[in-house]
């Protein structure tokens, strides 16, 4: 038998009574998903709650053009929501999950955990809470979408220090670049991110590593 | 004396205890916003959950450019969220929203309806819901914006619709401008229903009346 410790994951378990306890715990599945399953893509019937143990699932839309828009990516300890969306009122969009690595996961049934959430407010809340962080990411892109495309001014800036350089590797800081294209270290560091979680460049101190050139030059494009 | 009866417009209502009822109505105020008013800017402090009973509240990203892209509209009943992102965990971006026409409402100030949210899980879903409701509304556009910039295509196809009638009012169905812009009829006509929200056309039973060219012809552009 597999031993289920879904509570730590969790940070609500504490407040439900013994029977919503009992009702997650019998309901819960440890799944295992391998690198590039695609688990909901909108056609798929509602799966259910994904908590990823190990690994990491990326979710994003598909433009008409091919492109994939990642919108965000879900960690150690992160829920997935939307591959439950059919237990959620008022989601009318439909995004493609998959595994971006393989992915040790728990599964909670959309069922149990919607009877959950209607009895515990904590429950409930902790949902929203979920909610509003991937409604945060998205917010993030829009306003990248919008505004004068810094992901392709910082690229294009990557590639030109890159030479400057004459390597791969950059000793220029967040709030140079930052000065260079009229923004600040914050917001350059949040797309340095970015680009770091799309596996285009590694960030360590001081130092920014290129590690996909030809992404970046799309990127720059 | 106000009469309050904040009630009809909170689906939950009755399923609170009875304290968590007075906690509401002694917290609740009837305010009128006057068009043009700016509620909430990320820089204002935590206004509260305010419920519009009659006239429109408009969320907005304001670009780097100046052009204002609203997120959506909120017309009566609706209950805006953003106006108190201080209670809501998990929020990391602001929004503008502002009167769009003078505007009757509710306010609940944030701390009230975060102790009842924290005790009822019907008042945590019904939010939870409407934030999803919201997200929806952004997801769409981003789906706008990443894909083939529809909105410009219908507003040139427009244009070009009215130059062929030799007037503002058009007789094309919704189906017959997704055939000539290869994409279908549930879409056309919500980018239609964006654009009659936005004041360029007014859609009526088999017409659709051009009220903004100036605006359309932005758009087109």
């Amino acid at each position: 038998m597999i031993v289920i410790s879904v509570e730590k994951y969790l940070p609500f378990w504490n407040e439900l009574d013994e029977s919503m306890k009992k009702l997650l715990d019998g309901a819960v599945k440890e799944i295992h998903i391998e690198k590039g399953t695609v688990i909901s893509d909108g056609q798929t019937k509602c799966t259910g709650l994904i908590i990823v143990i190990k690994g990491q699932l990326r979710a994003y839309l598909m433009s008409e053009e091919g492109r994939e828009i990642t919108l965000y990516r879900l960690k150690d300890g992160d829920m997935c929501l939307f591959t439950a969306s059919c237990m959620m009122n008022g989601i009318r969009f439909d995004v493609t999950v998959e595994a971006a690595a393989d992915t040790q996961a728990y599964l909670i049934p959309a069922e149990a955990y919607k009877k959950v959430s209607e009895k515990s407010a904590a429950a409930a809340n902790y949902t929203g809470s979920v909610m509003a962080s991937r409604f945060s990411d998205v917010m993030w892109l829009v306003d990248q979408l919008i505004n004068k495309k810094l992901d392709s001014r910082l690229a294009a800036l990557l590639i030109e220090e890159s030479g400057l350089a004459g390597g791969n590797v950059l000793t220029v800081t967040h709030e140079e670049l930052g000065n260079h294209l009229g923004s600040v270290r914050e917001v350059i560091t949040r797309m340095l991110r970015y680009f770091q979680s799309e596996g285009i460049v590694r960030l360590t101190r001081g130092r920014i590593e290129i590690t996909d050139f030809e992404k970046l030059k799309q990127i720059a494009s």
